[in-house]
Formats: C-alpha cells, sequence, structure tokens
C-alpha cells in the first residue's frame, strides 16, 4: 500500500487575527458564512493575507483540491494500492476513504471542507473524511511505513520511473509533498529526500508523477 | 512533439434557450454579468440544463480546468515537448501557448474563459490563449500528425506504460481524450481507439497517465 500524505498543506479557516479585515468580513457575507467558519483563499483574502506571518503562502485550498482529485481518481486508487491523507499547516490530518468521490467544482469543495472544520467528519454517517488533530509525525507513526520519502527541492534527483520503481519496490511505503505553493517545509521530516525534477514543479505534478510511475511500475 | 486535445469539451456560454431561467438570470445578477456573457456550469445551472439536449453532461468547464493545470505543468510541457489543444462541443478550438500560467482558482479561470468567449484571444497584448471557429477535423489537419489515438472507453486496451512508449515512438502523435464527464463522442472521429484500463476513467486521469508515462519512455 502506498501512503500519500500532503504535508503542510494551506488548507485552514480565516485565522482570528484577520477576520475583522473587510476582505473577509464581505467574502463571509456574500456566501452567508461567519468570518470563522470560511476557509482561507488567497484569491479572495490577498489583502488580509499580508498582514500574517507566511501570507504569501497562505490560504491554497486549491492545491489540496486538485491534488486529491488526481489522487482519488487514479488507477492506484481505483486498484485499492493507495492511502491519501492531508496534514495541515496546523496539525490537522485528514483521512479520506478511497471511495470518496470529491466534488469537482472547486466552491463544492470548499464548502465540504468548511463543513469538515466545523463537524470533524463529513458526510455524517458514512464519515469520508474525517479530521482530527495530529502532528505529521504522530501521522507517520501509525502508518508504520517501511521507508518514507520526502519529496524536496533539494532532494536526490531520481528519474520519475526509477522513483516509480523504488516505491513499487517497497510493501508499505510512505511518501510526503508539501501542500504548498512555493518554499519549504516548515519543520524537519525525517525520511529521504527526494527531488523529481532540475526545476520546482507544482505539488499536483508530483503527486501525478509518482502514482503514474507507480502504478507503471507495478504493470499495472 | 505531442499533441493534445482535449476534445467535444463540455464547454461553452450559456445557450439562448435558457437564458431567461431564473438558475442563470440570478446567477448571472450575482456575478455581475449578463446571462449571455457567462459560462454555462452545471453546478449552478442543474435546473436550466435539464431542459437542454445533452443536459446531462454539459457544463463542465471544471474538467478542462483541471485537464490543463495537469498538461501545462506537466514535465513534457516544461521540456517543451506538448502542445494542448481544447475543442469544444460547439466546434470552438482554444490553442495555448505552452508558457500559459493558467489561474489556479477555478472562479477565475471562469473569467478568463469569459473573456476569451468574448474577445477572442486572452490576454490581449500575449494571446496566451486564442480561440477559433473550427471543427476537430480541421484542427487535426493543421497538425499534420503522424497519428492519430483516440482515447475511448471501447478502444484497444493497452497498458498505461505500453502506450506511452508507443506515444514516444513517433515524431508527431497526436491524443484525443474527451473533455466530457460521460458518454462517448457525438462525432466519429479518425484515429485508433485506445483504453489504458478496464473501467471508464476520468479525463485528467487519463491525461495523466498519457503525459507522464510518455515523458518515462523518453527518459525524463
Amino acid at each position: 500500500m502506498l501512503h500519500l500524505i500532503i504535508a503542510e498543506a494551506e488548507l485552514e479557516l480565516v485565522p482570528e487575527s484577520i477576520r475583522d479585515h473587510p476582505a473577509v468580513v464581505n467574502y463571509a457575507r456574500r456566501r452567508k458564512k461567519k468570518p470563522e467558519e470560511v476557509i482561507l483563499d488567497s484569491t479572495y483574502h490577498h489583502a488580509a493575507l499580508k498582514k500574517l506571518p507566511d501570507g504569501d503562502r497562505r490560504g491554497r485550498p486549491d492545491i489540496v483540491h486538485i491534488c486529491l482529485l488526481n489522487a482519488l481518481e487514479s488507477i492506484a486508487n481505483k486498484e485499492g494500492l493507495l492511502r491519501v491523507y492531508v496534514h495541515t499547516r496546523n496539525d490537522e490530518v485528514i483521512h479520506i476513504k478511497p471511495e470518496t468521490r470529491l466534488p469537482r467544482n472547486y466552491n463544492r469543495f470548499l464548502g465540504l471542507m468548511e463543513s469538515l472544520f466545523k463537524k470533524g467528519a463529513v458526510p455524517e454517517e458514512l464519515e469520508l473524511l474525517r479530521m482530527e488533530k495530529k502532528p505529521l509525525e504522530s501521522l507517520l507513526e501509525g502508518i508504520t511505513p517501511d521507508t518514507v520519502f520526502v519529496m524536496h527541492e533539494e532532494g536526490e534527483l531520481i528519474r520519475p520511473r526509477s522513483f516509480g520503481e523504488i516505491l513499487a519496490s517497497h510493501k508499505n511505503p510512505a511518501v510526503v509533498v508539501g501542500g504548498f505553493p512555493h518554499g519549504d517545509f516548515t519543520r524537519p521530516i525525517e525520511g529521504k529526500k527526494v527531488s523529481l525534477y532540475r526545476e520546482p514543479l507544482m505539488a499536483w505534478t508530483v503527486v501525478n508523477e509518482i502514482l503514474v510511475n507507480f502504478e507503471a511500475a507495478l504493470g499495472l
């Protein structure tokens, strides 16, 4: 089983310190929600984000959405060979059942995430998505992978096809992909650092390279 | 050069016959646009879509968005080995320059598409995206590919890795992927029908399988 972790993802509710910013207040009103109930989104809260530490990288639920759509609709997932997790900048972990059919529409996805932050699990009975407070280290401990790879711009350059073969040669590998637009993980992660290309890649491109080459190595 | 065509994509302005439907009128008002200026979107125009032929598959700009984000951010594109086109149900073709950095945010992408339908090219000077009236056959004729593959549920089952190798063995192959959520192409397309999996796959999954396996076959 391949465990794919989108880590330090820029997915959070609007932080308290900017809840009274006009960009946030107007956005929440337009969506008929309270400011503390809406997901931070750099497209709409750009002006308010300038006041936050790491403001130039926060508020990117779109990255999580695209990574998850690619992962959940992959052949690897259809074959039952994949588990996907989202770990956020605030140390929440989202567990996602493999059979989850995520909303394709971004605005509906935002609504789902807002619901998840409020209720802890959605939909109520099926609990396809479940969120808990948990640091990355504890998530990894719980998975008990036989090896951990951390996708990193400064990691060892390995061709994607070879990396797929390495992953396929393990029983229970975990791969950590940063769920942020640029920069580095803010905390150290134990694992082998790997880079797939000489230039930075978007998180969802890394996800695609990993999953498709993993499948190919397994002869799928 | 690999030519990737998202064909018969469900991308269109709201058709005239439903422009006075309340679901459309309210949506356009909310977005401060005229009903004839907004892109048809099944998430918001569901009630109106029921009145249209093929209403159960139309209004899916999200599929185009995700396919394009994956294709434009792929290693194949960064290496200059890819051209991407969108062909719509109404026989428009969108030419996309490889260096285009598409909006990651879905709502901004919709705005860009609305602008493209209005102006024919965006942004004005760079013309990163350019739209023209053109059937799929003429697009293919213009590309002069040495072979055309049509991704199709009933096509010959070829493993994705092998298909990547077939593509890499051609100088100028074209691959046609349906830009609709389910069902078949409405018009026949000349080319070899290929299927990558025993079950239907989402359009963006097919795009990912094609591009990553094409890159791998080239040793990237």
